[in-house]
């Protein structure tokens, strides 16, 4: 590609990054490689998570375990291999996930008698551990949640979107009551959605899978689904009601407080970095990332423009540095051998939120500029000036107004491409143009969904309720039951 | 068993538990099944951290992975799973761990046509990976660290200390030169030791391993050394200097500031969950486990004396639970439906360092009495009574009392242990008597140390620079070289 194709010309660090709008997918993989979130790897269908992706990785565990903690969920962790007998007991899961599994035939010198299945998800070993620790009512709800990772066995490789090994967190319970269970899996729905607003500031849409979007084994899958720059929905988390559908598969059973025997119902839900795909992609712009700060690895970043023989600005900058770290920031002092205009392209690129800049006119005066990264150069209240002393008050509400504008300028798109329709011709129209989320009222049909596909490639994303007046199905005229959102997806 | 061979027969949650001394294994087999920190699993070889002990692994990483960030290191995430031609290109690495690997032959409907290990360890695959980043002295030293799960194929089972998977941490770094690579080695040494100590409370031995026990393609292996009731050591964990061994094996090279290509000089440093076996052997009791207070879950227990037709007992230490939360403790109020007495040995036995009992008559008084876990009943010092509005102040010293006794009781154990023998007979009597940690002058060679293990299962467990007067190797009568603990060992 050559440089004219590149929007900022001038900045080493941002002109190996086509601009956004042109080819999302390849603005995407050089951003992802260039900022280091992540490498490619000689094993095939997996990447390595670098120190700058694994630390967005790292705030989003820390964000999402705490919410989790607060909801009474504990972690534990669970074997990484599956006996393949164990795995083929739940006939819709078998059928889901065995075409993805990756198989352990030899230990050490040994050709195993049983095929082992490296963990696609945990439902099954669970399933069989929670069969031995639940015996009575007394015992319930059991709440736990792994942090893991899990493979499925994939042709493509996009880093995060789609990878053979990914990281991810699974939430595995256990309740006595159809109605327990469903209000977990509607709960954790709502910490998803939650999650995504407040510390992804990502808009989704929440709502129930159709049932041919359903989990393999569940009675009802919930998800969030975020809207990305190209028009395709990114399913971002799931929350399932396993019903019981496990528990009678592995035999989970429990004695109620009327000395019945019956079956526990379960649930599980999931994110995985995947959302840090969403993020990356609803976010950035052609300078490169722009990350939520309550994700970023680095809040703000402190450039210090030394002039050669002053090495003053440097020294405060490490001052400055020390004093936001000691009061709860994540920081870094670039004190590299580079020019500040490399440093802030760079910086730029890495989507860090804030910048501090140091200089020698601004030690001078006792106060220094501080850009943030959400507003366009030049933008009004792009820039700000901030005596040093107040730096470290200053900060968070500064980092509280990028999230928010992140989040209000993701808004303003979700909403501007979400299209209510009630004429067939434009659903189908809108649909086959990746115009964005189509709402629909929709007859819940499975037919109907393929007939969709077919035309258009676009999928339900979720539904939720029939709102007052809504009466025939837009895409083929049979009687409406639910809301849905239609869309090409991830 | 019968009854009669348990120390507490009153205790029904100690009555399972078999007294400590007579057999460390059936004791050790037997507290962590029923405090729930484990569960065998129907996958041969692997174990459930259940809840419980996925709690003590948590505060064990919060507080490693402080230690590892403030000495500059980054976590990043590196693929499971390593394709054969790679793991085969460091020799002695591949004859150290070929045997123990187990094996990727099939995905999904696909036989592969190059097998992939699961990673028994990962120096090969970040060797790769570094070999792409690393280009300019300017990219040096590279930091990282990695939390994950590795598999060795394994016939016995045993909680922590051996199983086929287990979880840990692998820190990888490389260095531009010899000396920096060194340093590194040795500072990670001290940041375990200083572990073990300050919150394992567990005294231990640093020094470098024998050629014999060195890690597969290290030039130099070091470890820390904890010793176990039953007079056998238990290496905790290892820091390993590899030269350019992987450097070369993997071809990972710098331009120097000198424009000079050269190889790289790594490390790598792990400690696995097998510490967590250390601390349960080394400080549990004939009631079951003594949690040092750093490790617990739970800091603090608190249970009320409920009478029948009174629940003030009951709303006050929930009153108090929530103050203590707030206060920044790990409590648990133990509403449960059961006698206190029953829930006293319970928690006893899971080993929480702190009980706080609330009862009628201590509401009355407007104090609560606080018992120590570390301490026999009835031991001075056992039980405080706390006035209420005290207790968020009063904890953190006596959890500090609880830390600092059970690591007392540790190290006078290991000094009475720990024997400086300069008699070959004593020497060989001690070793294989499994008396604790026999140091003796030692001259360093290979056939002298299997000649020990043959006669008496002992090993050396780490060596250290020669005292003042030592002259000949204790055990051979050749010239002494090193001091050396020998020890049988898990």
């Amino acid at each position: 590609m050559s440089d004219e194709a590149f929007h900022t010309k001038g900045d080493p660090a941002v002109k190996e990054i086509p601009p956004k709008a042109p080819d999302l997918s390849a603005w995407y993989t050089a951003v992802t490689l260039k900022a280091e979130l992540v490498s490619y790897s000689p094993v095939r269908g997996c990447v390595v998570l670098r120190p700058y992706g694994f630390g967005m990785w790292e705030n989003l565990q820390r964000e999402l375990d705490a919410r989790f903690k607060d909801t009474g969920h504990e972690n534990a962790y669970f074997p990484l291999l599956i006996p393949e007998h164990l795995l083929m007991r739940e006939a819709e899961h078998v059928e889901g996930f065995a075409p993805e599994v990756a198989w352990v035939t030899q230990g050490g010198q040994e050709t195993l008698t049983e095929r082992l299945a490296i963990r696609p998800t945990s439902e099954v070993i669970i399933g069989v551990m929670y069969a031995e620790w639940i015996q009575s009512h007394r015992d319930l709800p059991v709440l736990i949640n792994q942090w893991a990772n899990v493979l499925r066995w994939e042709k493509a490789t996009r880093p995060f979107l789609r990878t053979m090994e990914f990281l991810w967190q699974e939430g595995h319970t256990a309740h006595a009551t159809a109605g327990e269970a469903r209000e977990e899996t509607l709960k954790m729905l709502e910490v998803y959605r939650e999650f995504a607003e407040n510390v992804a500031a990502l808009p989704v849409y929440a709502g129930a899978k159709s049932a041919s979007e359903r989990f393999p084994g569940a009675i009802e899958t919930y998800s969030i689904e975020a809207l990305m720059p190209d028009g395709k929905a990114l399913q971002s988390a799931t929350s399932h009601d396993l019903g019981q559908n496990f528990s009678k598969a592995y035999d989970i059973t429990f004695t109620g407080a009327d000395q019945q025997i019956q079956h526990v119902h379960t649930t599980s839900w999931g994110m995985s970095w995947r959302m840090l795909g969403a993020v990356i992609m609803a976010h950035g712009d052609d300078r490169g990332l722009r990350l939520p700060p309550k994700l970023a690895p680095i809040e703000a970043v402190i450039v210090p423009i030394v002039k050669s023989g002053d090495d003053a600005p440097l020294q405060k900058a490490r001052e400055i540095g020390a004093a936001l770290k000691k009061a709860g920031y994540r920081v870094r002092v670039d004190d590299r051998d580079q020019k500040p205009g490399w440093k802030f392209a760079e910086w730029e690129m890495r989507g860090v939120p804030l910048r501090i800049e140091i200089g020698a006119k601004d030690l001078e005066s006792g106060s220094v500029v501080v850009v943030r990264r959400d507003l366009a150069r030049g933008e009004e209240g792009q820039k700000t000036t901030v005596p040093v002393g107040n730096l470290a008050a200053e900060l968070r509400p500064l980092l509280s107004a990028v999230h928010d504008s992140l989040y209000a300028q993701a808004k303003a798109f979700l909403d501007a491409h979400t299209f209510r329709v009630s004429d067939r011709a434009e659903f189908f129209a809108k649909c086959a143009d990746r115009s964005g989320m189509i709402d629909i009222p929709w007859c819940a049909r499975p037919e109907c969904e393929a007939y969709v596909k077919a035309e258009t490639s676009a999928t339900t994303r979720n539904t939720r309720p029939l709102e007052p007046g809504d009466a025939a199905c837009v895409a083929c005229g049979e009687p409406a039951k639910v809301r849905a959102f239609f869309a090409q997806s991830y």
